[in-house]
């Protein structure tokens, strides 16, 4: 492939060749694409992204496949303009990139697994894994079914039932494993090195994190070809925040847009805040915790990626804030009431943290500001219990309507 | 409003001023757009569509709206070539039409709601309502909130729970009638009677059933202007099913695209059939039922435009299917397996109802199908209970994971 180089190692700059591998033999480190961006600006341009197609896959010159074959209808999801919330918040200029409609499986994880699995196809791939949070699997197991390949997903075994439900209904093996994330992504690590599969975000990881990209790519597009001021974004594994990052910078350096990259402002559960706690104590790595939160899909006590988005947080002047659950659910309530987009706990993590930013006045008058709605409510309904107004129950006629709703509301 | 001459009675013909009214004074029948073709013509070409926003107001010039302001983002859902249900239904061209993640609320009524809503802004009314089977509620109580509009939504009170929350969360007033659709809709009508409200579905409904226009636009655009021979879609009130059929010939009256109108294949479950009983039957008038089936969302027992989908059915050469509840759950599971699609219950009787049609051959060799699944798996998740393969528990251990996954798998 002409626009890539290599695998190279994150830590020591070691290169490999463009296999199905994750971690450097010298020093453990992580492996990440090396592209030639000299190669990649002679054939890359707005109007050439903008006559492909509505994906993700308009912006393939940036990503690590050749012959797209999975989700090709990922990504391009809404860019929507939120004059109530950012009203509430005191943002003139807010925006919602809503991941809650992407396609098939309503969340993010959709654009990774786009990428993994068509690069799965290319090494040759029969079978499809991951170890998972809830919305992985859901992603996996669809696009395994459309791909006709097997597939096997890892989940801690406390999921919400929608999340589990989302992915069996696609027939894969789900196997729920007795513990939290990181016990599933241990485990799942030592089944990759013994089974020829391809675990999106294990041994393909190098290429499954380049799919968050395009959440950057997206939002430059939908705003004009323009970077916003400032975003927020959940962190989990840290995956999605670096490259978000990552996406803004390549689009700078390769003259696609002007400006500064924007300030990367994270959001965690503060059930489950390690990246955070690193952030704030000024550390670069991370103390493992064990996580306590309602918000399941970015509870990753053990983040892989979790020394990079502190760096990323710095490097950007950037911040990173904390939700409680109760913060958590207020959040997915106001994102609801104010913009009629109805998210899932990761996005009313980072809808209760953007507004605490807000109230900080971190965001400046006529900034502009996008927080990342990653995924949707409905896989996590079980947190609204008693939470929300009941409906007024009546007999169908016209006085008990007055009675009841009109008099009584 | 150069484009709209007037409302017209379907019935007698009878003209009235463009206002939020929907019934025939004379003959009870109901009210249409009429539109100004020749004035259309001169205005709309495939080059100004393409150019147009990526959402269904690029089609503008044949909605009832000059100025958009609900629902920005509504529409241009993906159309899938589906290989694998292809393949097993002996349908070489089969593309599933994918309003599961339509935007913000996922079912092909974010589509009508708009359009009524963007009308019902332009109308000047401050409060939004409806009577629906679930779906329309979630997409008007979202919409409302967005538009900040106040909102009353009715449904029938024995509704799927996630539908109920899936209106909650955004904050309306739901009024959960004691009864039927049927029951829910006579009680909306005689409040639209009483209170100055905008009802999608009543006072706006001619305004409003223009929106599923889209689904028909949209796939003309999407298979590169062209008209697909087939095409599948669900019925309740039959007003989807008859402006789909409206719109491809609206393409083709304008000369957008050559070729005949697809033949339209019409979908009910079994335990509410008024629409396919009165087909068979060789009747033009609806017998009003009483729905008794899983799929509730298109459990319509007396159906607003049943004499029409009747008429639309014979007219395009089409004909009319039922599909029982065991098989509308197989049908959520075979598009889910094949095609890694999550749809509710009315996309699983389309589904069922396609298998029937693919089987008694009506689709030839080489024909372009296309089945309109509007609704996503989420909000219907009570009807896969006890019928999906059951997750596989074991402990973070590979020894566990190669006994009770691989030699038990
Ligand atoms: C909805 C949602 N948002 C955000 C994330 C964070 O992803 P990452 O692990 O890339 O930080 C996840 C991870 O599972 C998620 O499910
Ligand atoms: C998912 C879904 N599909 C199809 C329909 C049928 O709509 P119509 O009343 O226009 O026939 C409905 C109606 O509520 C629906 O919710
Ligand atoms: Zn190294
Ligand atoms: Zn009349």
């Amino acid at each position: 492939m002409a626009k890539i180089k290599a695998l190279k190692c994150k830590e020591c700059g070691a290169t490999y060749p463009v296999e199905p591998i994750h971690v450097c033999e010298y020093c453990f480190g992580p492996l990440e694409i090396d592209y030639d961006y000299e190669y990649i600006k002679s054939i890359i341009s707005k109007e050439k992204i903008e006559k492909g197609p509505k994906s993700l896959w308009r912006y393939i010159d940036l990503l690590p496949v050749e012959n797209p074959t999975v989700g090709l209808s990922a990504g391009f999801t809404p860019l929507i303009k939120a004059e109530n919330l950012g009203k509430e918040l005191g943002i003139k200029n807010l925006y919602i990139k809503d991941d809650s409609v992407n396609h098939p499986t309503l969340s993010f994880k959709d654009r990774v697994v786009s990428v993994a699995l068509s690069k799965a196809k290319e090494f040759g791939f029969d079978t499809a894994a991951c170890a998972s949070t809830g919305n992985l699997a859901n992603s996996v197991a669809a696009h395994a079914a459309s791909a006709g390949m097997k597939c096997f997903v890892f989940i801690p075994s406390n999921l919400e039932t929608n999340k589990i439900i989302g992915s069996l209904v696609f027939n894969p093996t789900v196997v729920a494993v007795d513990g939290n994330y990181d016990d599933v992504n241990r485990l799942s690590s030592e089944i990759a090195n013994e089974f020829g599969w391809a675990f999106v975000n294990i041994n393909v990881r190098p290429f499954y994190a380049e799919g968050s990209k395009t959440l950057a790519f997206e939002v430059a597009e939908q705003l004009g070809w323009k970077i916003p001021d400032a975003v927020v974004a959940p962190l989990a594994s840290g995956s999605l925040y670096t490259k978000i990052w990552k996406g803004f910078n390549e689009f700078i350096n390769l003259g696609l847009v002007e400006g500064k990259p924007p300030r990367m402002y994270g959001a965690q559960a503060s059930g489950c805040s390690p990246i955070y706690k690193a952030f704030k104590e000024g550390r670069d790595f991370i103390k493992p915790e064990k996580p306590d939160t309602i918000a399941k899909s970015i509870a990753i006590g053990n983040p892989a990626d979790g020394p990079y988005a502190v760096k990323t947080a710095k490097e950007s002047n950037g911040d990173i804030e904390i939700a409680t659950n109760e913060e958590i659910i207020e959040g997915i309530k106001l994102l609801a009431r104010t913009e009629g987009i109805f998210t899932e706990t990761a996005g009313g993590t980072t809808i209760a943290v953007l507004k605490k930013f807000a109230e900080k006045g971190v965001f400046k008058e006529d900034e502009v500001v996008v927080a990342y709605i990653t995924g949707n409510g409905y896989k996590t309904m079980e947190v609204l219990e008693g939470k929300l107004n009941k409906p007024i129950h009546i007999k169908p006629s016209l006085i008990e309507f007055k009675e009841k709703v009109i008099k009584g509301g």
